[in-house]
Protein backbone atom coordinates (compact mmCIF):
# COMPACT_ATOMS: atom_id res chain seq x y z
CA UNK A 1 0.00 0.00 0.00
CA UNK A 2 1.11 3.58 -0.74
CA UNK A 3 0.65 6.04 1.63
CA UNK A 4 0.99 10.17 0.53
CA UNK A 5 3.91 11.09 -1.44
CA UNK A 6 2.64 10.35 -5.05
CA UNK A 7 -0.80 11.50 -6.95
CA UNK A 8 -2.58 9.04 -5.61
CA UNK A 9 -2.86 6.51 -2.76
CA UNK A 10 -2.76 2.79 -3.59
CA UNK A 11 -4.62 -0.52 -1.92
CA UNK A 12 -6.23 -3.24 -2.24
CA UNK A 13 -9.48 -4.28 -1.75
CA UNK A 14 -9.94 -8.15 -0.59
CA UNK A 15 -11.66 -10.49 -3.37
CA UNK A 16 -15.29 -11.07 -3.26
CA UNK A 17 -15.32 -7.62 -1.39
CA UNK A 18 -17.47 -4.34 -2.68
CA UNK A 19 -15.55 -0.91 -1.59
CA UNK A 20 -18.26 1.57 0.35
CA UNK A 21 -16.96 5.15 0.49
CA UNK A 22 -18.34 8.54 2.59
CA UNK A 23 -17.03 11.67 2.60
CA UNK A 24 -18.09 14.77 5.10
CA UNK A 25 -17.25 18.17 4.68
CA UNK A 26 -16.66 20.42 8.45
CA UNK A 27 -16.79 23.88 8.38
CA UNK A 28 -15.57 26.10 10.90
CA UNK A 29 -18.53 27.82 12.78
CA UNK A 30 -21.07 25.52 10.79
CA UNK A 31 -19.98 21.96 11.76
CA UNK A 32 -17.81 23.29 14.90
CA UNK A 33 -16.85 26.02 17.11
CA UNK A 34 -13.87 28.09 16.35
CA UNK A 35 -12.34 27.45 20.25
CA UNK A 36 -13.23 23.54 19.78
CA UNK A 37 -10.39 21.67 21.23
CA UNK A 38 -8.18 20.16 18.27
CA UNK A 39 -8.02 16.85 19.20
CA UNK A 40 -11.13 16.59 19.42
CA UNK A 41 -11.85 17.83 16.09
CA UNK A 42 -9.58 15.65 14.56
CA UNK A 43 -11.13 12.53 16.72
CA UNK A 44 -14.26 13.87 15.36
CA UNK A 45 -13.92 14.24 11.85
CA UNK A 46 -12.81 10.57 11.34
CA UNK A 47 -15.45 9.20 13.53
CA UNK A 48 -18.45 10.73 11.46
CA UNK A 49 -16.80 8.83 8.65
CA UNK A 50 -16.47 5.86 10.41
CA UNK A 51 -20.41 5.93 11.43
CA UNK A 52 -21.31 5.97 7.78
CA UNK A 53 -19.13 2.73 7.60
CA UNK A 54 -20.26 1.24 10.58
CA UNK A 55 -23.94 1.55 8.94
CA UNK A 56 -23.43 -0.52 5.91
CA UNK A 57 -21.71 -3.19 8.13
CA UNK A 58 -18.08 -2.47 6.37
CA UNK A 59 -14.57 -2.60 7.67
CA UNK A 60 -12.35 0.68 7.59
CA UNK A 61 -9.68 0.18 5.18
CA UNK A 62 -8.38 3.88 4.77
CA UNK A 63 -8.80 7.31 4.58
CA UNK A 64 -8.32 10.63 3.16
CA UNK A 65 -7.99 13.48 4.65
CA UNK A 66 -8.30 17.41 3.07
CA UNK A 67 -7.57 20.34 5.12
CA UNK A 68 -7.84 24.22 4.92
CA UNK A 69 -6.60 26.34 7.48
CA UNK A 70 -5.89 29.89 7.73
CA UNK A 71 -2.25 30.17 8.83
CA UNK A 72 -0.05 27.19 9.56
CA UNK A 73 -0.58 26.99 13.38
CA UNK A 74 1.83 24.10 14.58
CA UNK A 75 0.58 23.01 18.25
CA UNK A 76 -2.97 23.12 16.44
CA UNK A 77 -2.45 21.17 13.75
CA UNK A 78 -0.35 19.16 15.59
CA UNK A 79 -2.92 18.44 18.35
CA UNK A 80 -5.26 18.20 15.63
CA UNK A 81 -3.20 14.98 13.96
CA UNK A 82 -3.16 13.42 17.46
CA UNK A 83 -6.59 13.38 17.50
CA UNK A 84 -7.25 11.78 13.95
CA UNK A 85 -4.56 9.58 14.19
CA UNK A 86 -5.38 8.16 17.39
CA UNK A 87 -8.58 7.15 16.25
CA UNK A 88 -7.45 5.87 12.98
CA UNK A 89 -5.07 3.42 14.62
CA UNK A 90 -7.67 2.41 16.85
CA UNK A 91 -9.77 1.76 14.18
CA UNK A 92 -7.61 0.16 11.58
CA UNK A 93 -7.81 3.29 8.90
CA UNK A 94 -4.60 4.36 7.86
CA UNK A 95 -4.38 7.98 6.50
CA UNK A 96 -3.51 7.25 2.83
CA UNK A 97 -3.26 10.86 1.30
CA UNK A 98 -4.47 14.19 1.17
CA UNK A 99 -4.33 17.44 0.80
CA UNK A 100 -3.33 20.42 3.06
CA UNK A 101 -4.69 24.32 1.56
CA UNK A 102 -4.26 27.69 3.22
CA UNK A 103 -8.01 29.38 3.11
CA UNK A 104 -8.33 33.18 4.33
CA UNK A 105 -11.69 31.82 5.26
CA UNK A 106 -12.25 29.53 8.39
CA UNK A 107 -10.95 26.34 9.21
CA UNK A 108 -12.33 23.58 6.46
CA UNK A 109 -12.09 19.66 7.13
CA UNK A 110 -12.91 17.03 4.59
CA UNK A 111 -12.65 12.90 5.60
CA UNK A 112 -12.85 10.43 3.08
CA UNK A 113 -13.01 6.94 4.15
CA UNK A 114 -12.83 3.80 2.51
CA UNK A 115 -14.17 0.28 3.80
CA UNK A 116 -15.25 -2.96 2.42
CA UNK A 117 -18.13 -5.45 2.94
CA UNK A 118 -18.69 -8.85 1.56
CA UNK A 119 -20.51 -8.30 -2.04
CA UNK A 120 -23.90 -7.74 -1.22
CA UNK A 121 -23.97 -7.97 2.36
CA UNK A 122 -23.88 -4.13 3.11
CA UNK A 123 -27.19 -3.21 5.59
CA UNK A 124 -28.89 -1.00 3.57
CA UNK A 125 -31.76 1.20 4.69
CA UNK A 126 -34.24 -0.48 1.98
CA UNK A 127 -33.86 -3.70 3.69
CA UNK A 128 -36.43 -3.45 6.46
CA UNK A 129 -38.54 -5.98 7.24
CA UNK A 130 -41.92 -6.12 8.60
CA UNK A 131 -42.12 -7.82 12.65
CA UNK A 132 -38.35 -6.73 12.37
CA UNK A 133 -36.76 -5.49 15.76
CA UNK A 134 -35.53 -2.50 15.85
CA UNK A 135 -32.58 -2.01 17.99
CA UNK A 136 -30.14 0.90 18.88
CA UNK A 137 -26.52 0.73 19.67
CA UNK A 138 -25.04 2.98 22.58
CA UNK A 139 -27.32 5.71 24.34
CA UNK A 140 -29.34 8.70 23.38
CA UNK A 141 -29.48 12.66 24.12
CA UNK A 142 -26.36 13.38 25.70
CA UNK A 143 -24.89 14.83 22.40
CA UNK A 144 -27.79 17.05 22.06
CA UNK A 145 -27.34 18.71 26.07
CA UNK A 146 -23.97 19.21 25.48
CA UNK A 147 -24.56 21.38 22.25
CA UNK A 148 -26.98 23.31 23.82
CA UNK A 149 -25.16 24.13 26.76
CA UNK A 150 -22.49 25.46 24.70
CA UNK A 151 -24.96 26.97 22.82
CA UNK A 152 -26.01 28.95 25.82
CA UNK A 153 -29.28 27.38 25.04
CA UNK A 154 -29.17 26.01 28.71
CA UNK A 155 -28.37 27.38 31.63
CA UNK A 156 -24.58 27.04 32.56
CA UNK A 157 -24.00 23.50 34.25
CA UNK A 158 -20.11 22.75 34.80
CA UNK A 159 -21.24 19.19 35.98
CA UNK A 160 -22.94 18.76 33.07
CA UNK A 161 -21.47 19.92 30.50
CA UNK A 162 -18.34 17.48 31.59
CA UNK A 163 -20.63 14.16 31.82
CA UNK A 164 -21.98 15.11 28.30
CA UNK A 165 -19.38 16.58 26.42
CA UNK A 166 -16.88 13.96 25.18
CA UNK A 167 -20.50 12.08 23.41
CA UNK A 168 -20.48 15.16 21.27
CA UNK A 169 -16.83 16.00 20.90
CA UNK A 170 -15.61 12.38 21.11
CA UNK A 171 -17.87 10.33 19.59
CA UNK A 172 -17.05 6.43 19.13
CA UNK A 173 -19.30 4.39 16.05
CA UNK A 174 -19.43 0.58 17.17
CA UNK A 175 -17.31 -0.25 13.63
CA UNK A 176 -16.56 -3.53 14.88
CA UNK A 177 -19.83 -4.63 15.71
CA UNK A 178 -20.83 -3.34 12.70
CA UNK A 179 -19.28 -5.77 10.85
CA UNK A 180 -20.70 -8.48 12.58
CA UNK A 181 -24.42 -7.53 11.62
CA UNK A 182 -23.77 -8.25 8.25
CA UNK A 183 -25.93 -11.49 7.27
CA UNK A 184 -27.55 -10.75 10.85
CA UNK A 185 -28.81 -7.33 10.52
CA UNK A 186 -31.93 -5.97 7.76
CA UNK A 187 -31.43 -2.64 7.66
CA UNK A 188 -28.92 -0.13 9.36
CA UNK A 189 -28.10 4.02 9.52
CA UNK A 190 -26.31 6.04 12.22
CA UNK A 191 -28.31 8.38 13.97
CA UNK A 192 -26.58 11.96 12.98
CA UNK A 193 -29.89 13.71 12.85
CA UNK A 194 -32.04 12.56 15.36
CA UNK A 195 -33.51 9.14 16.14
CA UNK A 196 -37.02 10.15 15.28
CA UNK A 197 -36.02 11.86 11.83
CA UNK A 198 -33.12 8.96 11.08
CA UNK A 199 -35.13 6.03 11.79
CA UNK A 200 -37.52 7.94 8.97
CA UNK A 201 -35.11 7.67 6.59
CA UNK A 202 -35.03 3.67 6.96
CA UNK A 203 -39.07 3.80 7.34
CA UNK A 204 -39.23 5.29 3.62
CA UNK A 205 -36.93 3.46 1.85
CA UNK A 206 -38.07 0.38 3.24
CA UNK A 207 -42.04 1.52 2.61
CA UNK A 208 -42.84 0.28 6.01
CA UNK A 209 -44.10 1.94 9.48
CA UNK A 210 -42.53 1.58 13.05
CA UNK A 211 -43.67 1.51 16.77
CA UNK A 212 -41.44 2.39 19.16
CA UNK A 213 -41.44 2.31 23.19
CA UNK A 214 -40.59 5.17 24.53
CA UNK A 215 -39.39 4.33 28.05
CA UNK A 216 -36.88 1.27 25.85
CA UNK A 217 -34.90 4.37 24.64
CA UNK A 218 -31.25 3.79 26.20
CA UNK A 219 -31.47 7.66 27.60
CA UNK A 220 -27.55 8.26 28.56
CA UNK A 221 -27.47 8.07 32.53
CA UNK A 222 -25.81 12.19 32.55
CA UNK A 223 -29.22 13.17 31.47
CA UNK A 224 -31.37 11.07 33.79
CA UNK A 225 -33.47 13.73 36.31
CA UNK A 226 -33.50 16.89 33.75
CA UNK A 227 -36.80 18.13 33.11
CA UNK A 228 -38.64 15.16 30.91
CA UNK A 229 -39.93 17.30 27.91
CA UNK A 230 -36.01 18.49 27.41
CA UNK A 231 -35.35 14.97 27.52
CA UNK A 232 -37.37 13.77 25.25
CA UNK A 233 -36.23 15.86 22.64
CA UNK A 234 -32.48 15.39 23.14
CA UNK A 235 -33.30 11.46 23.02
CA UNK A 236 -35.98 11.56 19.89
CA UNK A 237 -34.55 14.32 18.00
CA UNK A 238 -30.67 15.04 19.18
CA UNK A 239 -28.18 14.52 16.40
CA UNK A 240 -25.00 13.93 16.75
CA UNK A 241 -25.37 10.64 18.16
CA UNK A 242 -22.83 8.67 16.05
CA UNK A 243 -24.45 4.97 16.76
CA UNK A 244 -26.23 2.69 14.89
CA UNK A 245 -30.17 2.24 14.54
CA UNK A 246 -31.12 -0.97 12.89
CA UNK A 247 -33.42 -3.65 12.14
CA UNK A 248 -33.26 -7.56 12.39
CA UNK A 249 -35.28 -10.60 12.76
CA UNK A 250 -36.54 -11.59 16.23
CA UNK A 251 -34.69 -14.63 15.66
CA UNK A 252 -31.65 -12.99 15.89
CA UNK A 253 -32.58 -11.28 19.00
CA UNK A 254 -30.26 -14.20 21.13
CA UNK A 255 -27.19 -13.74 18.65
CA UNK A 256 -27.07 -9.86 18.18
CA UNK A 257 -27.16 -9.63 22.62
CA UNK A 258 -23.98 -12.36 22.40
CA UNK A 259 -22.51 -10.55 19.58
CA UNK A 260 -22.65 -6.94 21.36
CA UNK A 261 -21.69 -8.40 24.68
CA UNK A 262 -18.64 -10.03 23.17
CA UNK A 263 -18.05 -6.29 21.15
CA UNK A 264 -18.67 -4.20 24.22
CA UNK A 265 -21.33 -2.52 22.47
CA UNK A 266 -24.44 -2.06 24.71
CA UNK A 267 -27.62 -3.08 21.90
CA UNK A 268 -31.27 -2.10 23.28
CA UNK A 269 -34.44 -3.38 21.54
CA UNK A 270 -36.37 -0.15 21.12
CA UNK A 271 -39.21 -1.45 18.80
CA UNK A 272 -40.57 -3.24 15.97
CA UNK A 273 -40.56 -2.47 12.14
CA UNK A 274 -44.80 -2.77 10.96
CA UNK A 275 -47.05 -2.07 8.14
CA UNK A 276 -48.21 0.71 6.71
CA UNK A 277 -46.43 4.51 6.99
CA UNK A 278 -45.54 6.60 9.95
CA UNK A 279 -43.51 6.46 13.52
CA UNK A 280 -45.55 5.86 16.06
CA UNK A 281 -43.37 6.11 19.60
CA UNK A 282 -45.68 4.96 22.74
CA UNK A 283 -45.38 6.01 26.32
CA UNK A 284 -45.77 3.28 29.41
CA UNK A 285 -49.60 2.99 28.77
CA UNK A 286 -48.80 2.31 25.28
CA UNK A 287 -50.81 5.34 24.52
CA UNK A 288 -49.21 7.58 21.51
CA UNK A 289 -46.74 10.08 22.72
CA UNK A 290 -45.39 11.38 19.05
CA UNK A 291 -46.91 10.13 15.41
CA UNK A 292 -44.62 11.28 12.74
CA UNK A 293 -46.02 10.84 9.60
CA UNK A 294 -43.75 9.84 6.87
CA UNK A 295 -40.93 10.27 9.99
CA UNK A 296 -39.27 13.19 8.29
CA UNK A 297 -40.02 16.36 10.61
CA UNK A 298 -37.78 17.23 12.81
CA UNK A 299 -39.10 17.17 16.61
CA UNK A 300 -38.64 20.40 17.92
CA UNK B 1 -23.27 -0.20 -7.91
CA UNK B 2 -25.00 2.06 -4.81
CA UNK B 3 -25.23 6.19 -5.85
CA UNK B 4 -26.28 8.35 -3.02
CA UNK B 5 -29.48 7.69 -1.00
CA UNK B 6 -27.88 5.45 1.45
CA UNK B 7 -24.56 5.86 4.22
CA UNK B 8 -21.93 4.74 1.98
CA UNK B 9 -21.44 4.43 -2.07
CA UNK B 10 -20.92 0.99 -2.75
CA UNK B 11 -18.70 -0.38 -5.97
CA UNK B 12 -16.73 -3.26 -7.37
CA UNK B 13 -12.77 -3.28 -7.79
CA UNK B 14 -12.04 -5.66 -10.68
CA UNK B 15 -10.08 -8.64 -9.58
CA UNK B 16 -6.23 -7.98 -10.10
CA UNK B 17 -6.92 -4.61 -9.72
CA UNK B 18 -5.82 -2.20 -7.19
CA UNK B 19 -7.96 1.04 -5.89
CA UNK B 20 -6.17 4.69 -6.37
CA UNK B 21 -7.86 7.23 -4.68
CA UNK B 22 -7.12 10.62 -4.59
CA UNK B 23 -8.88 14.22 -2.84
CA UNK B 24 -8.46 17.49 -3.51
CA UNK B 25 -9.58 20.98 -1.61
CA UNK B 26 -10.67 23.97 -3.38
CA UNK B 27 -11.36 27.28 -1.34
CA UNK B 28 -12.83 30.26 -2.55
CA UNK B 29 -10.44 33.22 -3.19
CA UNK B 30 -7.52 31.03 -2.90
CA UNK B 31 -8.20 28.15 -5.80
CA UNK B 32 -10.67 30.23 -7.86
CA UNK B 33 -12.15 33.70 -8.39
CA UNK B 34 -15.83 34.64 -6.52
CA UNK B 35 -16.94 35.54 -10.17
CA UNK B 36 -15.66 32.13 -11.90
CA UNK B 37 -18.00 30.56 -14.10
CA UNK B 38 -19.41 28.02 -12.10
CA UNK B 39 -20.04 25.45 -14.92
CA UNK B 40 -15.87 25.42 -15.23
CA UNK B 41 -15.73 25.43 -11.48
CA UNK B 42 -17.52 22.24 -11.85
CA UNK B 43 -15.59 20.84 -14.70
CA UNK B 44 -12.09 21.49 -13.45
CA UNK B 45 -13.01 20.53 -9.29
CA UNK B 46 -13.18 16.73 -10.99
CA UNK B 47 -10.65 17.78 -13.51
CA UNK B 48 -7.88 18.55 -11.44
CA UNK B 49 -9.07 14.84 -9.85
CA UNK B 50 -8.73 12.73 -13.06
CA UNK B 51 -5.35 14.55 -13.10
CA UNK B 52 -4.36 12.27 -10.43
CA UNK B 53 -5.44 9.41 -11.70
CA UNK B 54 -3.94 9.96 -14.46
CA UNK B 55 -0.49 10.53 -13.32
CA UNK B 56 -0.87 7.17 -11.54
CA UNK B 57 -2.18 5.39 -14.91
CA UNK B 58 -5.34 4.19 -13.45
CA UNK B 59 -8.62 4.22 -14.68
CA UNK B 60 -11.34 6.25 -13.11
CA UNK B 61 -14.64 4.49 -11.68
CA UNK B 62 -16.08 6.62 -9.12
CA UNK B 63 -16.10 10.21 -7.35
CA UNK B 64 -17.63 11.94 -4.25
CA UNK B 65 -18.12 15.85 -4.28
CA UNK B 66 -18.42 18.06 -0.34
CA UNK B 67 -19.39 21.38 -1.43
CA UNK B 68 -19.99 23.78 0.90
CA UNK B 69 -22.28 26.98 0.26
CA UNK B 70 -22.94 30.54 2.11
CA UNK B 71 -26.24 30.27 0.88
CA UNK B 72 -28.35 28.01 -2.02
CA UNK B 73 -28.36 29.87 -4.95
CA UNK B 74 -29.92 26.96 -7.40
CA UNK B 75 -28.77 28.74 -10.47
CA UNK B 76 -25.21 28.52 -9.48
CA UNK B 77 -25.21 25.03 -8.31
CA UNK B 78 -27.12 23.88 -11.20
CA UNK B 79 -24.70 25.54 -13.39
CA UNK B 80 -21.62 23.72 -11.30
CA UNK B 81 -23.32 20.29 -11.45
CA UNK B 82 -23.94 20.45 -15.20
CA UNK B 83 -19.94 21.31 -15.50
CA UNK B 84 -19.07 18.59 -13.10
CA UNK B 85 -21.37 16.02 -14.60
CA UNK B 86 -20.47 16.57 -18.03
CA UNK B 87 -16.80 15.85 -17.45
CA UNK B 88 -17.96 13.13 -15.16
CA UNK B 89 -20.13 11.34 -17.81
CA UNK B 90 -17.24 11.75 -20.17
CA UNK B 91 -14.67 10.67 -18.05
CA UNK B 92 -16.54 7.67 -16.95
CA UNK B 93 -16.28 8.72 -13.19
CA UNK B 94 -19.89 8.82 -11.90
CA UNK B 95 -20.71 10.70 -8.96
CA UNK B 96 -21.76 7.94 -6.40
CA UNK B 97 -22.16 9.79 -3.27
CA UNK B 98 -21.28 13.54 -1.16
CA UNK B 99 -22.04 15.83 1.53
CA UNK B 100 -23.97 19.52 0.65
CA UNK B 101 -23.30 21.77 3.29
CA UNK B 102 -23.78 25.15 4.36
CA UNK B 103 -20.94 27.39 5.19
CA UNK B 104 -20.43 31.17 6.19
CA UNK B 105 -17.20 31.44 4.78
CA UNK B 106 -17.35 30.94 1.01
CA UNK B 107 -17.66 28.05 -1.15
CA UNK B 108 -15.22 25.09 -0.45
CA UNK B 109 -15.35 22.09 -2.63
CA UNK B 110 -13.85 18.69 -1.82
CA UNK B 111 -13.21 15.81 -4.80
CA UNK B 112 -12.90 12.26 -3.99
CA UNK B 113 -11.83 9.87 -7.05
CA UNK B 114 -11.29 6.47 -7.03
CA UNK B 115 -9.68 4.40 -10.18
CA UNK B 116 -8.15 1.16 -10.28
CA UNK B 117 -5.01 0.15 -11.90
CA UNK B 118 -3.64 -3.18 -12.37
CA UNK B 119 -2.07 -4.35 -8.92
CA UNK B 120 1.82 -3.17 -9.17
CA UNK B 121 1.25 -1.29 -12.78
CA UNK B 122 0.64 2.34 -11.27
CA UNK B 123 2.80 4.68 -12.88
CA UNK B 124 5.30 5.95 -9.61
CA UNK B 125 7.51 8.78 -9.23
CA UNK B 126 9.80 6.60 -7.73
CA UNK B 127 10.58 4.82 -11.11
CA UNK B 128 12.47 6.55 -13.28
CA UNK B 129 15.63 5.17 -14.93
CA UNK B 130 18.87 6.50 -16.58
CA UNK B 131 18.46 7.29 -19.92
CA UNK B 132 14.84 7.22 -20.07
CA UNK B 133 13.39 9.65 -22.50
CA UNK B 134 11.36 12.45 -20.52
CA UNK B 135 7.37 13.31 -22.18
CA UNK B 136 4.70 15.78 -21.71
CA UNK B 137 1.18 15.63 -22.90
CA UNK B 138 -0.73 18.61 -24.00
CA UNK B 139 1.53 22.14 -24.52
CA UNK B 140 2.84 24.57 -21.45
CA UNK B 141 2.03 28.31 -20.83
CA UNK B 142 -1.22 29.04 -21.56
CA UNK B 143 -2.74 28.34 -17.97
CA UNK B 144 -0.27 30.79 -16.53
CA UNK B 145 -0.23 33.74 -18.88
CA UNK B 146 -4.56 33.90 -18.57
CA UNK B 147 -3.94 33.30 -14.81
CA UNK B 148 -1.69 36.34 -15.38
CA UNK B 149 -4.16 38.55 -17.26
CA UNK B 150 -7.25 37.43 -14.70
CA UNK B 151 -5.14 38.86 -11.69
CA UNK B 152 -3.77 41.85 -13.77
CA UNK B 153 -0.23 40.86 -13.59
CA UNK B 154 -0.20 41.42 -17.19
CA UNK B 155 -1.93 44.48 -19.19
CA UNK B 156 -5.21 43.92 -20.42
CA UNK B 157 -5.76 41.99 -23.63
CA UNK B 158 -9.42 40.41 -24.14
CA UNK B 159 -8.04 38.10 -27.42
CA UNK B 160 -5.04 36.77 -25.28
CA UNK B 161 -7.50 36.09 -22.96
CA UNK B 162 -10.00 34.45 -24.95
CA UNK B 163 -7.55 32.00 -25.85
CA UNK B 164 -5.67 30.94 -22.94
CA UNK B 165 -8.39 31.23 -20.63
CA UNK B 166 -9.84 27.42 -21.19
CA UNK B 167 -6.55 26.11 -20.19
CA UNK B 168 -6.81 27.54 -16.90
CA UNK B 169 -10.47 27.08 -16.62
CA UNK B 170 -11.31 23.74 -18.32
CA UNK B 171 -8.42 21.84 -18.27
CA UNK B 172 -8.96 17.81 -19.88
CA UNK B 173 -6.17 15.93 -18.46
CA UNK B 174 -5.29 12.47 -20.81
CA UNK B 175 -6.89 9.90 -18.31
CA UNK B 176 -7.17 7.55 -21.30
CA UNK B 177 -4.06 7.84 -22.69
CA UNK B 178 -2.77 7.61 -19.19
CA UNK B 179 -4.01 4.05 -18.82
CA UNK B 180 -2.61 2.80 -22.57
CA UNK B 181 0.89 3.93 -20.74
CA UNK B 182 0.59 1.23 -18.34
CA UNK B 183 4.03 -1.00 -19.01
CA UNK B 184 4.89 1.01 -21.07
CA UNK B 185 6.41 4.01 -19.15
CA UNK B 186 8.24 4.37 -16.00
CA UNK B 187 7.34 7.49 -13.87
CA UNK B 188 4.77 9.79 -14.34
CA UNK B 189 2.75 12.78 -12.60
CA UNK B 190 0.71 15.60 -13.41
CA UNK B 191 2.04 18.85 -14.25
CA UNK B 192 0.04 21.29 -11.66
CA UNK B 193 2.74 23.71 -9.77
CA UNK B 194 5.14 23.95 -12.96
CA UNK B 195 7.32 22.01 -15.07
CA UNK B 196 10.55 22.63 -12.70
CA UNK B 197 9.03 22.00 -9.63
CA UNK B 198 6.62 19.34 -10.67
CA UNK B 199 9.71 17.16 -12.74
CA UNK B 200 11.95 18.06 -9.63
CA UNK B 201 9.74 15.34 -7.41
CA UNK B 202 9.99 12.67 -9.79
CA UNK B 203 13.86 13.33 -9.57
CA UNK B 204 14.11 13.43 -6.08
CA UNK B 205 11.99 10.01 -5.61
CA UNK B 206 13.74 8.26 -8.01
CA UNK B 207 17.11 9.88 -7.19
CA UNK B 208 18.35 11.00 -10.45
CA UNK B 209 19.10 14.13 -12.59
CA UNK B 210 17.47 15.46 -16.14
CA UNK B 211 18.07 17.74 -18.75
CA UNK B 212 15.60 19.51 -20.80
CA UNK B 213 15.69 20.99 -24.31
CA UNK B 214 14.17 24.17 -24.22
CA UNK B 215 13.46 24.39 -27.76
CA UNK B 216 11.49 21.05 -27.80
CA UNK B 217 8.89 21.81 -24.90
CA UNK B 218 5.80 22.03 -26.25
CA UNK B 219 4.96 26.19 -25.87
CA UNK B 220 1.08 26.69 -26.17
CA UNK B 221 0.44 28.68 -29.81
CA UNK B 222 -1.19 31.05 -28.09
CA UNK B 223 1.69 32.54 -26.51
CA UNK B 224 3.90 32.39 -29.41
CA UNK B 225 5.53 36.16 -29.74
CA UNK B 226 5.03 37.36 -26.11
CA UNK B 227 7.70 38.06 -24.41
CA UNK B 228 10.44 35.77 -23.87
CA UNK B 229 10.93 35.67 -20.76
CA UNK B 230 8.02 35.23 -19.82
CA UNK B 231 6.97 32.40 -22.36
CA UNK B 232 9.88 30.87 -20.68
CA UNK B 233 8.36 31.56 -16.88
CA UNK B 234 5.12 30.18 -17.95
CA UNK B 235 6.23 27.21 -19.66
CA UNK B 236 9.00 26.39 -16.98
CA UNK B 237 7.30 27.30 -13.65
CA UNK B 238 3.40 28.09 -14.76
CA UNK B 239 0.80 26.13 -12.51
CA UNK B 240 -2.65 24.64 -13.75
CA UNK B 241 -1.53 22.08 -16.36
CA UNK B 242 -2.92 18.96 -15.62
CA UNK B 243 -0.84 17.07 -18.34
CA UNK B 244 1.76 14.34 -17.17
CA UNK B 245 4.85 14.35 -17.75
CA UNK B 246 5.98 10.93 -17.88
CA UNK B 247 9.83 8.65 -18.43
CA UNK B 248 9.91 6.03 -20.84
CA UNK B 249 12.66 3.51 -21.81
CA UNK B 250 13.98 4.93 -25.28
CA UNK B 251 12.67 1.54 -27.01
CA UNK B 252 9.00 2.70 -26.62
CA UNK B 253 9.22 5.92 -28.49
CA UNK B 254 7.68 4.51 -31.95
CA UNK B 255 4.78 2.46 -29.49
CA UNK B 256 3.82 5.87 -27.30
CA UNK B 257 3.94 8.11 -30.33
CA UNK B 258 1.04 5.99 -31.75
CA UNK B 259 -0.70 5.41 -28.85
CA UNK B 260 -0.29 9.26 -28.59
CA UNK B 261 -1.91 9.45 -31.52
CA UNK B 262 -4.68 7.08 -31.29
CA UNK B 263 -5.82 8.86 -28.46
CA UNK B 264 -5.95 12.10 -29.79
CA UNK B 265 -2.89 13.58 -27.37
CA UNK B 266 -0.10 15.51 -28.45
CA UNK B 267 3.02 13.68 -26.82
CA UNK B 268 6.30 15.47 -26.74
CA UNK B 269 9.65 13.94 -26.39
CA UNK B 270 11.19 16.75 -24.17
CA UNK B 271 14.50 15.43 -22.67
CA UNK B 272 16.35 12.19 -20.82
CA UNK B 273 17.22 11.10 -17.18
CA UNK B 274 20.79 11.54 -16.33
CA UNK B 275 23.02 10.61 -13.87
CA UNK B 276 23.44 12.48 -10.50
CA UNK B 277 20.89 15.19 -9.22
CA UNK B 278 19.51 18.37 -9.90
CA UNK B 279 17.71 19.55 -13.26
CA UNK B 280 19.26 21.33 -16.15
CA UNK B 281 17.59 23.18 -19.14
CA UNK B 282 19.47 23.36 -21.92
CA UNK B 283 18.95 26.16 -25.10
CA UNK B 284 19.04 25.67 -29.07
CA UNK B 285 23.09 25.60 -28.26
CA UNK B 286 23.64 23.59 -25.82
CA UNK B 287 24.20 25.98 -23.17
CA UNK B 288 22.20 25.75 -19.70
CA UNK B 289 19.70 28.27 -19.35
CA UNK B 290 18.70 27.22 -15.57
CA UNK B 291 19.69 24.62 -13.18
CA UNK B 292 17.96 23.60 -10.43
CA UNK B 293 19.57 22.06 -7.82
CA UNK B 294 17.47 19.58 -6.03
CA UNK B 295 14.44 20.98 -8.38
CA UNK B 296 12.69 22.08 -6.21
CA UNK B 297 12.32 25.99 -6.40
CA UNK B 298 10.05 27.87 -7.42
CA UNK B 299 11.32 29.32 -10.72
CA UNK B 300 10.32 32.94 -10.60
Amino acid sequence: MLGVGDDCALFTVSPGMQLASSTDLLVEGQHFFSAVDPGALGHKALAVNLSDLAAMGARPIACLLGISLPAVNHDWLQAFSDGFHSLSIQAGCPLVGGDTTRSNNGIVISVTVMGEVASDKALRRTAAQIDDDIWLTGTLGAADIALRLLQGRLPDNAALLAATRPHLEKPLPPWAFAQLLTGVAHAALDVSDGLVQDLGHILAASQCAAELQYDCLPVDHSIVGLDNLLVQQAVLAGGDVYQLCFTAPQGQRQHIKEQAQQAGVQATRVGRITRGRGLRILDSQDQPMLIAQGGYDHFS
